[in-house]
Formats: structure tokens, sequence, C-alpha cells
């Protein structure tokens, strides 16, 4: 099973797995959105942990990942329900054990199961033999599915809406997970235009482009800073890395013209633009942008991967 | 103290340690298995979460052991207590301080300690210092009473008694921990029939063979999958670790006599006998076997570990 | 931002951040004493559970610590509230993440950091950033300032008082943490006389001595157990690293003289001295003397480390 057959959603989350952005349709991001956005609002912490209550996820986790580790702890706690956290590396699990014995012992003991791992479709693999929802927290080059849905929540809540809007993406498009993701869902909506900004040994792939354009995403590629258009919607800026390049002489020549600054935000940024990046950065933008308001990196986006997840969470195990 | 020297339960768990299957006569095991079967029938899961709420139970894990781990974990946290979890290999509890110093640290946090260990007789050790309970979680070739509780409790749920079985025990009889626990626990009850089958050189110890024997157990051993009679009770198969044997070869040639699969169970399992394992397994049962409605360690088998935990914390922390 | 520029408690502590023991005067010293003494004497577990309901406290660990580390689980879960546990070693942000993205990250999931970190000032660094309380739980050879405060409310709690008390430090007066929190502690305090003992290498600087001094703290050093004035308060013993020596012998030498027995004790101790240890110990208080009634570093004192916990997280995150 790879994650392009995962069930769509189809608007009824109940007991589904979460395990591709393509489950998902208008309505369903739309659903989705209503619930996070009445979960951030709550200000009675109380109401919130009754939804999990008595609730046990399993956080299994091949490979480490404090943050959206972090993330899905929070999320399940903060709704009342309990983590059983399970690292495999340090774990007796690894020693010969089919991931499938593995998930169909964690099926006994809890009532979902979030897994990262490092190989494509492990978490397809885990739906399969799985009783329980199975959430996707990352399988490799795979999908990141609720990475997808923070960031998009992030734009809908900022913007309002999904559909007009003009964005930059900028970074690394050829390997991005995050981007990828990011323009897949963008598609679902209309009349987004998007201009792309990468190092030319790091453009999106051809393919992937005349998918995303054929669903109707407006889709540029520029070559240099100076051709960002003023007023955008927001920036969407992801990381270059090192290991992409032959040299360090040559990673440091690209990566220089990649830097979010200040200056740079001045000269191309609108009042309104907001700033986005997956986390963590190494340099893409620097320190001094984080106190700007239209910055929501370390803020807003974050805090809504915690959201997303809360609402997932609540849509699948306890609906009303 | 040995864990021969724990302390009889003699049905009343209050603030009792839990070291040995020793430990429990008869009555104790009924008491126990009443409780399992109530805790595991609740249907209201918030009714469970007050039992040990505002308790604190540290699982101290001198070795990983992610499946024991996370059964107590489970089982805690579904009645509502919450855990503390110590891995003392990462930890600097590591560095020179004594295992009676550490045990004395986690009995100021909390109500009880679970503590895996690699060395016969160290929970032994933690409950002579410690004021509050300690369970055993497995302390090297030593025991691991809970399993070999879950394993009873297992048997007894699907056949409704403990006496009068006929039983099929297959594998490493020599160094198997959670075999030897089983066989202990049966010669508690009365006309029970064991079958033995094993490689030659991992025969049961004449020696327990002879003390089970002068307790009433009757014991019989096979040579071949051929000889198992039909329609026993249940089988439970262990794992044949490779180190045992002087060659890969010599290993190959064993262990390939020792599969479970679709056309032994035609062969010579009855319609009625459950197929048990302790779990990891590495290749004694095919995989095709799983979907078998008589095959119970993925499933029943496993789940009873957590609940038999619950029953025990239950009675031990929270007697009513 | 070094931790004396922490912001001083003035009784309010709402909100604050814990860095130093220099932000406490007598005053706020005596409210979370009080504190203290309230919740570990609450009978009612169920009681305490409401302070941190809904609450969320993230414990960021960059290097092991089981006994701090539990102590503050134990505290947040024991209110009622929930715990994400990072440890930074094993973990992804480890990869050139800096500490003030660290923090900002788990800012958006929690509602305080405990964070525990091998270097001077990451405590009062991640305090900056932060937007929600940072309780430093040990930052290298900075500041450990809640052990300071379980010190302090062991003796008050023994003494009835934190003025005119005569007590024994001996071990490292030079490197260890422990102590010098303590000296300053007792500092704010009238009437207060220490005899402090140690091997020649490792007395106390003579700068914080004269620093002390000026306080009002009258100190005497003296030269052998000897010389240990009968009937003291307290004795607060700490370790001497094999590490400060030139060679394993001169270490031995030195250390031998400095053990704590029964036979020191039923010399020179008196029937009030209570015996304190900041733990983990490697053989400076042989264990014969754990059952003496006056020793308290195996029980009052580390319980204390959980009751004073959980009053400073009551009073900064709950305030009535």
């Amino acid at each position: 099973m790879s994650s392009s057959d995962a069930k769509s959603i189809n608007n009824d989350f109940t007991q589904k797995d979460i395990l591709s952005l393509s489950q998902f349709d208008r309505t369903s991001l739309e659903t989705l959105f209503d619930k996070t956005t009445s979960i951030k609002g709550e200000k009675d912490l109380r109401k919130l942990l009754q939804i999990l209550e008595g609730r046990v996820v399993t956080l299994l986790f091949y490979e480490p990942s404090s943050r959206t580790r972090g993330s899905f702890d929070a999320a399940v706690q903060r709704l009342g329900g309990r983590t059983l956290i399970i690292n495999v590396e340090a774990s007796s699990v690894a020693k010969g054990e089919t991931l499938e014995d593995t998930i169909k012992t964690f099926e006994n003991y809890s009532d979902a199961i979030v897994i990262r791992h490092s190989e494509l479709g492990a978490a397809a693999k885990a739906a399969k033999v799985s009783n329980i929802p199975i959430f996707n927290a990352g399988d490799g080059i795979g999908e990141h599915p609720t990475q997808a849905l923070l960031d998009m929540f992030t734009i809908f809540e900022k913007k309002k809406s999904l559909s007009g809007l003009v964005g930059l993406v900028a970074g690394d498009l050829k390997h991005g997970r995050t981007v990828h993701s990011l323009l897949k869902g963008l598609s679902l909506f209309e009349n987004n235009v998007i201009y792309l900004l990468s190092p030319d040994q790091l453009r999106l792939d051809p393919e992937l482009k005349s998918q995303l354009e054929e669903k109707g995403l407006k889709l540029f590629e520029i070559e240099s800073v100076t051709d960002i258009p003023k007023d955008t919607d927001f920036w969407y800026w992801t990381r270059v890395q090192k290991e992409r390049f032959s040299s360090e002489v040559e990673y440091k020549k690209v990566n220089n013209k990649f830097v979010v600054n200040n200056e740079l935000l001045s000269l191309y940024a609108g009042p309104k633009t907001i700033i986005m990046h997956p986390l963590p950065r190494v340099g893409e933008i620097a320190t001094e942008v984080d106190k700007d308001p239209r910055a929501v990196y370390l803020t807003d986006q974050m805090k809504n991967g915690m959201y997303v997840r809360m609402a997932l969470l609540s849509l699948i195990l306890s609906p009303v």
C-alpha cells in the first residue's frame, strides 16, 4: 500500500488513518480548519481535557524528532489523553522485530499510533496491519501530512482564505518535502499564484511542476530575490542543505543568496507578507527578523502544529 | 534476599511487592484473574481513571524493553496514574550510584517502582530497601512474574479453567524464562498434562522437570511435531536463539523444525487449540498464522499483559 | 544576561523565571517555604491535581540527570500538569539548532520550561527569549537554585528557623555548587555560624568567603573532623571528586578522612544534628548511617526537592 492508496477522508474523520495530504479534499480541509480554529480559541483549558480522557496514544519514533514528537505529545495531553513514548533506536524492538509486529504490539495498549520512520511507505505499511488509526509523522522522503496541514492552516488563519493567494516559496524546491506538500495543498484551491526561487541545482522537478499546473496552480520560476513581486501574501522559506552541493565553496556561494534579513524584507516584502519556515533553520533567516510582526515561523506557524494535531486527534478519536 | 524469599501474597495484595510467581497460591491467582476480567470488561474508561488518580509509578529500566515498559506505562495511565520513566543506561544514575540509592531516590517521588534489570535478584535487592511496592519486570535469568501471570490469565480466559488442561510447550525449554514460569504456575492446579518439544540441546532441565512432576504436573517429552497430540488446549511456542548453537548451520537445521505455519496447524492443532508466544518472534511462527482465530499472541495474550498489570496495580496500590 | 541579572522575586512569584538563588530575599523564601509546608502536608492528593490541570511543562535536558528530572516530572504531575520530556543529546535539536530556537519551539507547546544545560548562563539565555517561565535546573558551574532551596527548606523544616544556626559543611568547598548556594542562602539570615571542613586543595574560595562574611555569616575553617564542635544543627557533606586530584593515591589519602560513619557520628554529632548530602554519594557516607534517624539525605531532603518544586510551580503558574 503506498500512501496514495490512503483512504480519502471525504469529510468523515472517524477512526481514519492520516497518511497523506492526498486524502484531503477542500471540504475536509475546511472541516479540519474550523475545528482547529475552535480548539485554538478555547479559553477553558479544562474543557479540552475531556476530549481524549481515558485514551492512550503511542508515539512510535524510529528516528528522533523532538519538534514533531513534542508537538504530538502536547496535542494528546492537552486533550486529556496519555502518551506512550517509544524511541525505537534506543529500544529492543529495534532488534529484528518487524514493523508490523511492533505495530500490533502497541495496538493492544493504545487507541492510536503516531509513527515517524526513515523509510518511505512505513506509515502505510503500519496502517495496513493496524486496527487503530495511524498518524504519519514523516516517512523519509515520503510525506509528513500534519506539517503540510499546519502550513496551510497558518496561511488560512492569516489570509482568511486559501484561494486567490500570491506567494513565494524559496530554497531547496527539489528535495523539500514540506514545499511539495504545500504546493499540492494550494492546488486544491483556485487562483493561486506561486513564485519559485531556488538555486539552479535545486529547482522544482519539472514533472511535479506540470502536474501542479494542470490542477490550476500558476507557477513562475524566478532567478533572484530581486524578482520577488512586492505584496505577496506569504514567503515560505526552506533550508538549503550543505549535502546537496559538491563543495563547501559551492554551497556557501549559493546559500548566501538565500538569506532573509531585515534588508530583504524592507526591499521585497509587503506590509502583510507573512514569513514562514518549517524549521529548523540554519541561517536562512537572520534572527533579527524574529521580532518582525510578519514573522510567524517561531510563533503561530509552530503553535498551529499543535492545534492542527489536536483538531485531527479530536475528529478521528472523539467525534461528537 | 532471593526472589524465593518474597512474601507470599496470601490473598492480600495491599502494598505487597511482586517479585516472583512463587508468591502466588491458587486463591491469590483467582482473585487476581477475577480483577483482571472485571477491568478488561469495564466499558467506561473514565471509571478506571479514578483508581490511581494522584499516584505516581516510576518505571526504572536498566535495560531497554519497549514492550514491557509500554505495557506497564499504559497500565498505570489507563488507571489514571502518572509515570516517571527512567532509562538508566542513558542517565547519570548509571555512573557509580548503587541500585539501593537509586531506589531510595525514586521512593521519595513515587508510590511504586517497576524495575527491569539484567542482574538476577535485582528486584529483590530493591524490595529489601524500599518502603513502597516493587514490581519485578524481569531480572536477567531470574523471573518476570507479570509475563507468567499474563500467560496464565490468557489460558484461563480462553479455557475457563487452569486445571485439567492438555498443552504443548515448544522451543528453548532450557533457557526460556517464560516457559519455566508457566509450568510452575500450571503445577499449582490439578490434572494438567504438558507435552515438551525442544531441540535436544535445549531440553527442560531434569531437576526442574522432577520438581514439577512432584507437584503433580504430568510432563511428556516428545521428539518431533509429528508426536503432538491432537486437540491440545494450547500451544506455547518460544524463540530458539541462534546464540545457543555452535554454528549457523546447526541452528538453521534445528530451527526449521520448530516453525508454526498453517500446514502444521491443520495437521496437529485442534479447532480450539490457542496459539501462544511471548514475543518477539523471529520466524518461529509464520505471519500467515496471524489471522487464524486461534492465534492469540498478537492480540489477547499481549493485551492481557496490560490488563493483568492494571489488576495488580489496582489490588496493590488501591485496595477497596 | 547573566543569572545575577535575574529579576528579584520580591514576594510576587507570578510568571517569574527561577534562575538564581539571588532572586530570593527573606520574605520570598518564607512565602515559598510556607507553600511547601502546606503542599507537603496536603493529605488529599486529588486536591493537588487541580493546581496545574490543563498545563504542560517541558523538561528540556541537555545533559542527563535522572534525579533532578524525575523530581521535576513528579512535581508537575502530582499537581495535575503534564510534561514533555526532551532529552537533547538524543534528539535532532542537537543538530545545529540554537538554544534560542529550541526554547521558542517549546514555548509554543508549553506553559513553562525546565532547562538543564552544561553551559554557564544557558538558563538566563533561555529566559531572555522566552515568554513563559524558565526554571534553571542546573547550568554547568553556574547555579542550581532549586537544589539550594530544597536544602534550605530541609534545614528550616527540621530546625524551625534559618537564623541562629550552627552548621558544618564538608567536602569539596571549592567547586561544590550546592555548598556555595547554601552558604549564600544562609547569609540572608542572622547569627549563623558555619564550620568549613575540606581538603587543603578544595577550600572555599577566599573571595567568596569574604563576601559571605561581609553579609554577616560567621565562617570558621577547621582542619580535621576532630575539630567539629558538638551539637551542630546540621552536617552538609559533599562529594570529593577523584578528578580534582593529581593521583589516585592522593585522592584516596584525602577522601578516607572525609567519610561519615556511625563512629564519626557518635563522636562528633549531637542528638539533633541532621545529616545532609546532595547526592549522589560515592562513599562519603557509609550506608550504615542510612537508618540513623538523623540522616535525612535519602528521605526528607530528597522528598523536599519534589515539594519545593511543587510549591514554586504552584506560585509561578497558578497563583490564587
